[in-house]
C-alpha cells in the first residue's frame, strides 16, 4: 500500500478507449490498496490545435491569453478521466490548477510552480476519492491562469508528489522506460532498470524525449522517486534514483542525440578581450538560445569562434552576425544547419579515464569526422554531420557495450 | 458614451474571421467613447462536441464533470477574442467565471447566479481594458465549476450588466432582432423595434429561439435594458423595454411556435378528487416536464385528462401511465407526438376583447382543427396537428395584421 502520483501524457489519454484504459490501470492500483492521485495532459494533438487557433487569430498572441487558451485542453481530460473512474465505482474528482492552488510565478507560457495546497487532495484520498488534476497549468498570485510550458504535466505530477510526500511518481507514457539509446536507431538498445537523476537530467536535456528536464530537476531537488513506465503494458519501467545502488556503475549509461542543431562560425577574428560578448551579445538579446561554444586561437593572433543554436534560429542568427562581422573585421562568417549532436552520459565517467578515447576511436573507425566537442562531468557531446547521426549512435552504443544484457531487477 | 455589456453567441464567434469581426464591432463602440464588457459563448458546435465526448466516455456522466468539460468551450473563445481586441490596440483581458467570482448555487448543469464581483471589471474599464468574460459558467461556494444550462451565456451577460449597472445589455446574434413570427415561415414577418419584457418572456418561453427565457426574466427583475441585435450587420435590433412607450399598444406583438411537443390523453377517468395528481405525480417525479394541462368533465361523471410533454419524453411518459390507467380504471390511454403549439403574445390583449375570437376565426377559415387551448393574461396558446403548423402561423400573422409596416424608431 502506497501513495502514488501517476501522470498520463497526451497519447495515453488520446481517445475514449485510452481514457478507459487509464481508468482501468488506476483501478488496479486501488484494488491492491494504493492511494492514487492522477495528473493528465491534454488529449494528443489538442494543445497544438489550440496553439494554432491562437496563432491564426493573432500574429503576436498575448502570452496571458495563450495560457488561458491552451489550458482548456487539460480541462477536458480531467473531466473525462474522472467520469471513467466513477463508472468503475471509484469516485473521481477533477481539479483545475486553481482549485488545488497550484501557485506559480507570472511567467506566462513557462511559469514555475511555487506552492501547492494539499488540503483538498488529502481530504479526497482519506475519503476514497481519486483526485484527477490538470497538468501543465497553474495560477499566479493575481489569479491569472498560467501554463508551465513543454513537459509541464510531468512537472505538475512531480510537484504534487513532492507536496504530498508520495511514495512514488509514475510518469506513464507510450514507451516502457528509458533506453540506452533510441530503439528506432539502435536495434539492441536496452531499457535501463534504473538511472540516476544526474544521468536522467543530462539525457533529458540532450534530446531524449521521455521526460522533460525540468521535471527531473524538480524530482531530484525534492527527492521524489520517479519512474517512467508504459500506460499500455505492465512492466517495471525505469526508476530514476538518487544514487545508483549497483555495485559497479556502468561507465556510460545511455546515449542521447538531437537533430535540431545548427552551427555558426566566425573565423579570423582578432583575439582581443570582449570578442565573445560582441558576437554572442546580440544573439542572447534576440533572444536566441546558444548551446555549445568553442573557441580556438591560432598563432597568428586570430581566433575562430563557433557556437550552436536551434535549427529554427539559424537563419536569423546568421543574419544578425553580418553586421558584427564587419564591425569586428572578421575574415569569414559561415554556418551549417545540417549537423546533429550526440552525447554519451554516465555517472561512471567520473571515475574512469579513457571514455573520450574510446568514443573518438569508435567514430574514427567509422570515418566519422567530429566537428565540435564539449564535455561536462558526466557527459561528452560531439557534433557530427547530420547524415552520420544514426551510424554514430550505433557505433558508440556498441563501443560501450550498452546492448549487453543487464541484470534485471528482482 | 455609455457602459455596454455585449454578448456574442456561438455563431458570432464560430470562426477566426468571425472572432475578428466581433473585435472590429467592439472597437467601433470604443471609438465613439463607450465602455464595453464582452461576454462570449463557445464556438458554434463546440459545446455539443464536448457533451458528446463526455457521453462517449460514460453512459451516466457525472454532472460535476460534465460542467468542467463543457466549460472548456468558453475558455477558448475568451482568449481568442481578447487576442483579437489587443491586435486592434484595445487591450483585452479574458476572465473565467471564478476570476470575476460569478457565484452560483451547486446545481450542476443548471446553476443559478447568486452574485458577481465587479471589482476587477470596474478596474479594467477604468484603465481602458476590455474585459472578455466566459459566459455559461460559474463557480459555487466550494470552488466547483458550474454551468448555467442552455442560454446560459445570455444570463451571464444580463447578470453582469445588472451588477455593473450597465446602460444596456446587447445580445448580439445571427438575427437582427425579434420578429413578429419566424421569417422562415412567414414572408412578411417584421422585426419589432421594441417589445415588453412580459411579451419577450412569453415569446422566449414559447419557442422563439432568439433569447433564453431565464435571461429575459433576469433582465426584467433587475431592470436591465436588453437589446437583441445582429453581430454581423448594423441596425437598431429589438429593444426589450420595461413598458411600451407607444401610444397605442398592438393587441398582438408576435407569434411563437414549438414543434417539440406531444400530447397524452387519459380518457374516461372517474372524476374524483386527486385524479390529476395520480396521473401527473409519477410524470413529475420522473422528472418529465409538463406544459399544457386540460381537463374536461362530461355529464357521465367521467373526465378526460390531456397534457403535453416534450416530444423526447413522449414514449417514456406513455409507458409510465400504463400502470396508472389500470389503477384508475380509465377507459382509454392515447397520445399523439405529431402536434405543434402556436402562441400569440401581446400586452395589448389585456385590454382588448375578441382576440380569441379573431384567432379562432382565422384558423377555422383555413379548416385547421384546434386540439387544445390554454390562455394567460398576455398570450393564447393552441395545439394543432404538426402538418398545419406553418399554415396556422401564417394565417394568424395575417389576421392580426402583423406584417403591416410599423412606424420605425427615430
Amino acid at each position: 500500500m502506497a501513495l502514488i502520483v501517476q501522470k498520463y501524457g497526451g497519447t495515453s489519454v488520446g481517445s475514449v478507449e485510452r481514457i478507459h484504459a487509464v481508468a482501468e490501470r488506476v483501478a488496479r492500483y486501488l484494488a491492491r490498496g494504493d492511494q492514487v492521485v492522477v495528473v493528465v495532459s491534454a488529449m494528443s494533438g489538442e494543445t497544438n490545435r489550440l496553439v494554432e487557433l491562437g496563432r491564426s487569430v493573432s500574429a503576436r498572441p498575448l502570452a496571458r491569453e495563450m495560457d488561458v487558451l491552451t489550458a482548456a485542453g487539460e480541462q477536458v481530460t480531467i473531466a473525462l478521466v474522472a467520469m471513467a473512474l466513477s463508472d468503475r465505482g471509484h469516485p473521481g474528482k477533477s481539479y483545475l490548477a486553481d482549485q488545488v492552488a497550484i501557485r506559480t510565478d507570472s511567467s506566462f507560457g513557462k511559469a514555475r510552480i511555487s506552492a501547492i495546497d494539499t488540503e483538498r487532495l488529502l481530504a479526497d484520498l482519506a475519503s476514497g476519492i481519486v483526485p484527477v488534476v490538470a497538468g501543465f497549468q497553474g495560477v499566479d498570485d493575481d489569479g491569472n491562469l498560467t501554463t508551465l510550458g513543454r513537459g509541464g504535466s510531468d512537472t505538475t505530477a512531480v510537484a504534487i508528489a513532492a507536496a504530498l510526500g508520495a511514495d512514488e511518481c509514475e510518469i506513464c507514457t507510450d514507451v516502457d522506460g528509458v533506453y540506452t539509446a533510441d530503439p528506432r536507431i539502435v536495434d539492441d538498445a536496452r531499457r535501463m532498470s534504473q538511472v540516476t537523476f544526474e544521468e536522467m537530467l543530462e539525457l533529458a536535456s540532450l534530446g531524449s524525449k521521455v521526460l522533460h528536464p525540468r521535471s527531473v530537476e524538480f524530482a531530484g531537488k525534492y527527492r521524489v522517486p520517479l519512474r517512467v513506465m508504459s500506460s499500455f503494458e505492465d512492466g517495471p519501467g525505469t526508476l530514476i534514483t538518487m544514487e545508483s545502488n549497483e555495485m559497479e556503475q556502468p561507465i556510460v549509461s545511455g546515449i542521447a542525440y538531437s537533430r535540431d542543431e545548427a552551427k555558426i562560425t566566425m573565423a579570423g577574428v582578432p583575439d582581443v578581450p570582449g570578442v565573445a560578448s560582441r558576437i554572442l551579445g546580440p544573439i542572447g538579446r534576440a533572444p536566441i538560445e546558444v548551446d555549445m561554444i568553442v573557441q580556438n586561437t591560432g598563432a597568428d593572433g586570430l581566433t575562430d569562434f563557433t557556437f550552436t543554436v536551434k535549427r529554427d534560429d539559424y537563419e536569423r542568427a546568421l543574419e544578425m552576425l553580418g553586421a558584427v562581422q564587419t564591425e569586428l573585421g572578421a575574415r569569414d562568417l559561415s554556418g551549417d544547419n545540417r549537423i546533429a549532436k550526440v552525447s554519451v552520459v554516465g555517472v561512471g565517467m567520473r571515475s574512469h579515464a579513457g571514455v573520450a578515447t574510446r568514443l573518438f576511436d569508435a567514430l574514427a573507425a567509422e570515418n566519422i569526422n567530429i566537428q565540435m566537442i564539449s564535455t561536462s562531468e558526466i557527459k561528452i557531446s560531439i557534433v557530427v554531420a547530420e547524415r552520420y547521426l544514426e551510424l554514430a549512435v550505433r557505433c558508440i552504443h556498441d563501443a560501450f557495450e550498452l546492448g549487453a544484457v543487464e541484470a534485471e531487477e528482482e
